[in-house]
């Protein structure tokens, strides 16, 4: 595993505009990551932006990953919606389908599945929508790993499945003892200070312990270290968590290989 | 071309419904036609639907296209749309990648693309969106055939391009001498008596003339027969038109090779 | 309350279409019921259908009512949302506003409220989206009636909260002995005797107990009954029930006064 | 009219997000104009969107209007769309009603009506949907006064109708001799300088001649000055057009009278 060696993935939301709007500073972070989550049309991003994202992720090596979502536009994702599994399945099958369009016409193709917003907090314990989006994954390519949180029923189910699993963690969240992430609203919870965020993502990146909120040492074991890029100062924080990494001799790397 | 020998292709626009919405009987179509206009999500049909259609066409030998049209729901794609050029053919490739991930989950591929509604008639003239429609299947695939109206901009283009092109004809609409279709609005444009266009798809199979609204004999050249099936008299004329051909020593059979 | 009198109202879904499909037969729904729960356009409905179905309705008589759904038109309103209480408020503000606009102009009004699908299912239980609705019906005009079903936290706040409310019961659905219905899931639960479903459609209005689907005797205290027109079947039932209350004294009437 | 009185409206589009989408700085602008012209949700715009500018709008004594569009959230509502005019004022209808809504639940109503985008431009010559706009408005309301184009087809059959008509013009445009806006595509067609767009936004209310793009001198007669406000750089030159007008005695003020 990557946490192992001096190499790690930076992975981040892109292309999560619609139309007339926009979102975040894509120009920048696909100077920063490696490996971009492209929204698919159903929660955000639209066909142009979704080509525009792909020819600037290929023309720079970032590797591309289909951003899963429901279908809800309106609610950018963020809202649960009690789909039946069956129906995910299919919607989650569009929208890879026509991510890997764009990624092909780019030269390159999808190379792994995050999903995103209420859809990703969901299959942390829904266990038939996590069994939906597996089921969709292996039935479009079961070479295709997916990306999530480590513990998850999308993780386990995932690699139950025969699929390459890829965990990731958070430099800028505060964790509980037990490794799970102290939620949103709890005060604390988000890191702001881009110094000690770079800080994380070094230990993270080496397999070496951070302090839990409660100030407990707690090793986290990930592929992927998650950025954001939605306001100028995310931006400038993950490009702190690049520079850290290099300057500690941690390359950010993909955790797939070729692009071709 | 087909014509000239005893088989000929029969194209039907399939799943075309909408979440609670269903259109058409598509499977009483997918057992008469051989190449299979699904829709993809733009002015009809949802991913659930999608699937569907493609299991079952893959199953009975159906070829598969992509039924491409404009961003239109509410209007079911028939509505002109001025999309500049660029953007049509993103949402072009868009709804091929989509629904050809469909196709490959049910073991076959999307083999052909067919413009839908007022995306099909504007690119009769309109050189620009007409162009747009090529440049997106040319990037998607340079190698997926094209069907459409002969004579149009959309199949000029399309073969200047390298692509290979698919001229349909319509058993039932009065044709004018020059080739045309008689426009719908004026009276005897479209004919409803199935033996009579059961009589006349014979004809255009093997390439013999039939009679223009003025009497004048016109031979039309095509390679596929479109015939409808929304309304059960649609389907009962299809059925003709497929068991006449078959009388005929006509086989009605895909204008594409292989299916696997 | 008019199940005392010689009255009952007669409530349907009504406009339910999109675009090119259509749903259920409204033109012989709107001979028979009295009240029409008309789609807004989030989960069906759109302007057009809005239009033509409050003139009709405005033609016949029959009162019109917002049938408010969840913004969700690939699911038709039927998959529960976690939707923010504010947003549902606003969501719900937005469709009576734009139904009353085509009420007004078929010269009467929004009459009353009736949620529709997996949003009535949710306000049965579902606290805090019930009072967003609530909040919702109130701020645009505390005077609306509000329907839904007996025991439900819906009709508990609205109550609370000054709204008049309207119990509906449903005549080829089963009961269970404590009133609540029987789950569609449940062999026996929907009816499909037209004659006894008019039977109990007459028992109902008189509030005569009815048979729970365990025998025991069961009075159901309600101002309108709900019928369904998605279906041939369904718009015969309607129609046998109405006839049913006619020829034992009872008319069919709206539960609000007024249509101008 | 206001152009001869020390008095003119300024006018902007406000509420233009959607969703997690923002555009534009609606709180600076609603500072600054004194009629906004609210997105309906079509082209732009939610309920929350919605129900919160109205709020602001009417908090600030604002006057509220309804931005119209073309179906079409995808394309912002700038690309033309061949929609049967029954349709389009049925999809008026239902804009103007659905933001009425929050107009009154914010103590006023919709005082105005504004075409946005493909729809402002295509009414200005295309006679029949100019027809449907102006059949929408006054079946909803005919005592609501429409805004748009000198000698546009849209004025000039409301105007025939019975509606009483606003003229807008724009500080920021150059202007033919003839008095129409030079085209966006021409060098020198949007004036970027806020002093003179400034001084030219005073002579515009005094009912003085502008230069026309030749230097040819122009009187502009218009009840209404457009502003706008999707750029910082935006917002401070509708600040300087406001002060500028205060400076020289000339009260920015709504066209129509009352917020109650």
């Amino acid at each position: 595993m990557s946490h192992h060696t001096a190499r790690i993935d930076l992975n981040s939301d892109l292309g999560e505009g619609f139309g007339r709007w926009t979102l975040g500073d894509d120009e920048a972070l696909l100077s920063i990551v490696t490996s971009a989550n492209v929204a698919c049309g159903f929660h955000a991003g639209d066909p142009a932006i979704m080509r525009r994202t792909c020819e600037t992720a290929a023309a720079r090596g970032v590797v591309i990953g289909a951003q899963v979502g429901y279908r809800d536009l309106a609610g950018f994702g963020r809202r649960f919606i009690d789909v039946r599994p069956g129906e995910l399945a299919d919607d989650i099958i569009y929208q890879i389908g026509a991510l890997d369009a764009f990624a092909r016409v780019a030269g390159t193709r999808v190379r792994y599945v995050k999903p995103h917003g209420a859809l990703y907090n969901a299959i942390v314990h829904h266990e038939a929508q996590a069994a939906a989006v597996v089921a969709a994954v292996r039935s479009y390519d079961s070479g295709l790993p997916v990306l999530g949180l480590p513990g998850s029923a999308w993780l386990r189910q995932a690699d139950a499945a025969g699929l390459k699993t890829i965990a990731e963690c958070f430099a800028d969240r505060a964790y509980t003892p037990e490794g799970t992430l102290v939620p949103r609203n709890v005060t604390g919870a988000v890191l702001h200070d881009p110094r000690q965020v770079a800080e994380r993502s070094v230990r993270m990146a080496r397999g070496q312990p951070i302090e839990a909120v409660d100030g407990t040492p707690l090793t986290i074991t990930a592929d992927s270290i998650c950025v954001h890029g939605d306001s100028p100062g995310a931006v400038a924080m993950a490009f702190e968590v690049s520079e850290a990494l290099k300057a500690n001799g941690i390359a950010p790397a993909p955790f797939v290989e070729g692009n071709g």
